[in-house]
């Protein structure tokens, strides 16, 4: 067996073997197999694709390139969760102490990641002194006692993802299905939970543009972790325009505590909703589904979900007394609201482009060393569908100087059109995959 | 621009302009492009291919990569030609010798080769005492004055293509026709002749096995060196079993003296002529085809195309001598006949077989480093739709010794299938294309 014979196999159309899987994957990361031929290889995949069998292969192969968390330690149900990632995504922050309110463990490596905004850690470190250097034996405790814990990803969890997609990003070969399934699918497994539950955007603001791409993603991560013997779902829900209405960092942490207790009652709240039941469906919580809802809304109408929230911050070294006044959460200087126009109709809200402007004002990651304005961000007024009057606020922007403020808001009006009628709203979530 | 634009958009199926072409050739050879995105593109053209203008640009690109020849010393009109390459191949030294006698300069230049014997340097290095190393005074003096030249590749001609064939030659990127267009045709062009004849081979033994495919490779290498303002002709011929009857370098030279004197009338002697029509008649040095084959069949009946090999034996320093008693040249100690097993016709005669029979007698360079045994080959005595009967010799096998005399035997037997009828017979020239 040789890595050019494997190039050829792939090339030509031939699904390769476990072993030979195994051979390229230990080979690349061991360093015998050169980039040259990894990035050939990988380009020969983006044309011919894998199976769902090579996939599985790479993805288990990828695994055992590092570290596994062992979570038998912390008792119940451990989940796990993991979006694709949007513009204004915060679902972590509220459908982790939903589902630790509801008795479910969440013990969960996050990271910082490039983007419109910072990951989910970023947005957490809005909390005054919260850390999320958490070692092992903390890491266990805490999801313990109180049933929720996120740590920075420091454990050594497959060190062949890192490598592969470093190569990627400068190759042309990150869009490729099987390559992101196993990219993302190495590292849940690898984390160690019972139940994953994957939230998979579609639309001008996710990585997959088109619906059907998204559901054939969803549809090959849930193969991948039922055939991994892990309980799996994945729900399919709109990126086309932003997720909520704030887009930035100690913005969103905020708004994330709205949907907590109770004030926010929109998509943001519906699709933490929807991954909850599915994960406590999953997790044989409830009964059904309309069990799990109920037991998922009480936790947020008696304020057990926003106090789950609270813990967690306490005990990651954080303030939790800004749970309870956002006030005393990182805030921007300059607040501009951006006037419309026209008056009319909303009928495009590009999500992308928002995403642009938030990191015109300081709020997003463009290289891995970027420093990050925790209180930047945009608040939207009005959304896809919604009415607005000549001059009435469509967003307020939240800037740290008058200049940043005003290149924001010229990114933020290219991203609204407006019609006379009414447009038509498309179902904001576009399905579930089990 | 960017590489990794470049790679998605060739990924994605765009046309590459002359700029973005001419920005990955220049980085590549200067190191600024790495290996790892250069082999990422090119397996994309291998599933996007390349458009007749890219591939155009991509051969201009390659050739300023290094120097060119100019060949305008020489008088009169300039000829140099190409072979893709087959097992008993010595048509050049046939039909260099016959273009000089009609009057045409053939000024080429030449390499050693991998394969099944060696390139036309190491068969001429048959005669004793010729060398190929000719610098450029005596290269343009030789050409005036015997009007046939040979010289190893010194020059520093298209460097370009070799860093790219190290490439693609280990990461599964050589089978794509615009590269092996580009690589073939940039030498051409740089060596700096007026008219280029291509002998195009198909069939087992050769690069293209499909003849549909060498047919293309013919198209494109003939409207490439059109475009580039050449005069450019290609002979597409049959490479399923081996040209001519000898296989091995020196055998292969006692070969080519058959058929310049006269003494070989078989297919070997048809392609040459062929080849030489096609010349004559590109270089508007004879009327019709008719007149350019009896100008060329002169040249072997009155003994000037051997002449005029002797003469240039003579001019690169061998013993000119050997042209008219073969038996100066390297001859094996050991021949033995490799007698049929069966009585019959021979239904096929597999000419990469023959190929391998060859380097395993020590004929052929399995590496750079390989040395070659000239003295080595074989003999066939009977091909493809021949009689054979039981115990009748099918072929000599001239070895070093006993041992790879009977290894090669084995290896030759297998190339060799029988039949009880007469097997029907292709047609040995494929087609001509202008």
């Amino acid at each position: 067996m040789n890595t050019y014979e494997l190039i050829i196999k792939k090339r030509n159309g031939g699904e390769l073997s476990e072993r030979e899987i195994a051979y390229l994957v230990d080979g690349f990361v061991r360093g015998d197999i050169p980039d040259y031929q990894m990035s050939s290889f990988l380009m020969a995949t983006y044309f011919m694709g894998m199976t769902e069998k090579e996939t599985l292969y790479l993805t288990q192969e990828m695994i055992k390139s590092g570290d596994t968390l062992d979570l038998s330690a912390i008792s119940g149900i451990k989940a796990d969760k993991h979006s694709t990632g949007g513009v204004g995504d915060k679902t972590s922050l509220i459908l982790c102490p939903m589902l630790a309110a509801a008795g479910i463990k969440v013990a969960k490596m996050s990271g910082r990641g490039l983007g419109h905004t910072g990951g989910t850690i970023d947005k957490l470190e809005s909390f005054p002194g919260l850390t999320t250097v958490i070692d092992g034996e903390r890491f266990i405790r805490q999801a313990n006692e109180v049933g929720f814990v996120i740590a920075g990803q420091t454990a050594h969890l497959v060190p062949a993802d890192k490598k592969l997609y470093a190569l990627r990003d400068v190759t042309g070969t990150v869009d490729i299905m099987p390559l992101i399934v196993s990219s993302i699918m190495s590292k849940k497994l690898a984390s160690g939970a019972d139940v994953i539950v994957l939230d998979v955007k579609t639309g001008s603001g996710a990585f997959m543009k088109k619906e059907e791409d998204s559901f054939e993603l969803a549809r090959q991560m849930v193969a991948l972790g039922k055939n991994s013997g892990r309980k799996t779902v994945a729900v399919v829900s709109d990126m086309d325009e932003p997720l909520g209405f704030a887009v930035g960092n100690a913005l969103e942490v905020k708004e994330a505590i709205t949907v907590l207790n109770g004030e926010n009652v929109g998509n943001l709240r519906e699709l933490c909703l929807t991954l909850g039941v599915c994960t406590l469906m999953e997790a044989n919580m409830a009964e059904s589904e309309t069990e799990a809802r109920k037991i998922l809304e009480k936790g947020i109408e008696d304020g057990s979900a926003l106090k789950k929230l609270a813990e967690f911050v306490k005990a990651q070294g954080g303030d939790e007394r800004a749970v309870y006044d956002t006030s005393l959460l990182p805030s921007a200087p300059l607040k501009v609201d951006l006037k419309s126009p026209v008056s009319g109709y909303v009928s495009m809200l590009q999500a992308d482009g928002v995403g642009r402007a938030c990191i015109a004002l300081g709020g997003g990651r463009e290289t891995k060393d970027s420093k990050i304005d925790l209180s930047v961000g945009v608040v939207l007024n009005k959304k896809n569908g919604d009415y607005v009057n000549l001059n009435e606020p469509l967003a307020t922007i939240h800037a740290s100087d008058a200049e940043r403020a005003e290149e924001a808001g010229k990114l933020l009006l290219e991203c609204y059109k407006f019609s006379e009628t009414a447009p038509e709203r498309a179902p904001f979530i576009k399905g579930i995959v089990r």
